[in-house]
């Protein structure tokens, strides 16, 4: 049988071992790296300091990514993609600063690699595109892609809080990425859409080609205004696809009831897309915290140890997911 | 190659068709069942009307069932699965009403059996529940389930119809059941809430074990009075398990903004699904109509047919749909 390495055992890489110990106690992880020697554990985790314990155990044909360093992410994901391995990633910044590397990896070498986790949180909007939307043709997506930010926008618009107030309390809910400026310049948000237009369109645009303004600029007067006129304002992240032309932004919009995304405050995330087909679909959960996200980490890895197994004839039931 | 087959050329089977020439020029439809031989088609479709050409022809390995008469609709589908083959179908009331009988023969004879068009049209839950929540554990199911008896209540509440010209509006847009009373009774919602609680909780309850209360009994002066105190009426169906109890019903509710389904309106469906570690997440899309619906069918085939594919090994890069 073969195992799962785990990179990572912050938020989001607790989350998921959670969910897999719970759900799938039979499927091994055999290491689970770390960085910080002097940190408390729970007692009983294979706990390793060495990554390549996990890259180069040839008993270990998936690995979970969850670290919080884009940079070192992207040496770890480039030696495991290069061992023709599956990575399944929840780093966002990395991914979407090196999508074209990365998928030329995995067709140089023959791995793979899966991302549900980087882009909203626990909302399966990466899946749902490569499987359902495939057949579509999407005209636009839009989104609230940043947890921490709703929130914010939210408290101060419907609870009186300022901006700091709001920020500290955001931090304080864990939902704010380590480095707030990356939430609030509207960094993270436009990460996840340099990914999402990936997926929906087929393009790779970096995340700095594309016009990003957060949400630092936003006064209460501002919000109550909008208020004032039933509207809110929200930081949208935006693609349309126009006479084979694509058009992007992450910004403050200024939007009504009308607009699906008018309901979604709080830390929730929410991904309208809009097919020539099934016309106006919308996905809405959790953006962020250790056990929405560890599931989506979770979802990506036993699809892809199913599907491993699937081809390899083992067991192809469980693929067959059905019963 | 393999083919596909087609039963029924219907609303739902031509939107099956439509897209799937399309974005699938190379996969071949080898029969296009229909019943009625008077009927004017567009030339060039590979109609028969002999179903026995599609169930029993080896070639055919995938047989999409988009017919409205439940009873022939069951006829076909037993020997379809008898045969070893893969059904895809859009009927809920065959479905819902004889899953046990389905499974039983899908586990006798090796074949495999989809069917996200039946459920809440263009919004793919039965996948993402197959796929997404098996790693989750569920606690409760809520939705409108039924495009048509939602557009009228909104017709009603939102435009002053009443009930009989909302009625008729819905049939004239197509949202509506050949036999209305299927949608206004709440019959159609709750076979559909009968496959979801299948899906999401892996037991099986049979639609008329289903508490059920259709929309027939709700005054223009209901709806007026949940207006004045900001609150909307909705047909929902819900399920909760707790404490190992599952508890459900079918019902017109009445609901204020602070619930998800508040602001689906018109022929919008929507499923709320509450899970222990992901929290809410709501999937809201067009429940009804030819494209929509026949998306949902296509998804099926699609990931059906590269699923063979893969596990025969010819080209599993049909499965690997990732680029």
């Amino acid at each position: 049988m073969k195992y799962i390495g785990l990179i990572g055992y912050g938020c989001v890489g607790q989350g998921f071992y959670e969910i897999l110990k719970r759900k799938y106690p039979e499927v091994k992880v055999q290491h689970i790296i770390v960085k910080d020697k002097n940190k408390k554990r729970p007692a009983g985790l294979p706990i390793s300091f060495d990554v390549e314990e996990v890259i180069y155990n040839p008993l270990i044909t998936i690995i979970a990514e969850a670290i919080d360093d884009s940079k070192a992410a992207l040496i770890y994901a480039l030696k495991i993609l290069e061992q023709g391995k599956t990575l399944v990633t929840a780093n966002k910044k990395m991914v979407a600063e090196n999508l074209p590397i990365l998928v030329e990896y995995t067709r140089k070498y023959g791995g793979r690699i899966f991302y549900e986790a980087a882009v909203a949180g626990s909302i399966p909007v990466i899946q749902t595109i490569k499987d359902y939307y495939k057949s579509e043709e999407i005209e636009s997506i839009s989104g609230i892609l940043n947890g921490s930010t709703n929130y914010i926008l939210t408290l101060m618009s419907e609870q009186g809080f300022n901006y700091e107030e709001a920020l500290i309390k955001a931090q304080l809910q864990g939902f704010a990425e380590s480095d707030p400026t990356l939430d609030v310049e509207g960094f993270d948000a436009v990460n996840k859409l340099t990914i999402l237009i990936y997926e929906a369109f087929g393009q790779y645009i970096a995340p700095q080609n594309i016009s990003t303004t957060g949400i630092t600029e936003i006064t209460l007067k501002d919000l109550a205004r909008a208020k004032s006129e039933s509207k809110k304002i929200k930081l949208i992240a935006r693609a349309d696809f126009q006479d084979g032309q694509l058009s992007m932004s992450v910004k403050p919009e200024i939007i009504g009831a009308d607009n699906p995304l008018f309901q979604v405050d709080f830390e929730y995330n929410s991904v309208v897309i809009n097919g020539k087909f099934s016309g106006i679909q919308q996905l809405t959960g959790k953006g962020a915290g250790s056990l929405p996200t560890g599931l989506a980490v979770v979802s990506d890895v036993v699809r892809e140890r199913a599907y491993q197994a699937a081809i390899s004839g083992f067991d192809e039931n469980l693929y067959v997911s059905q019963e």
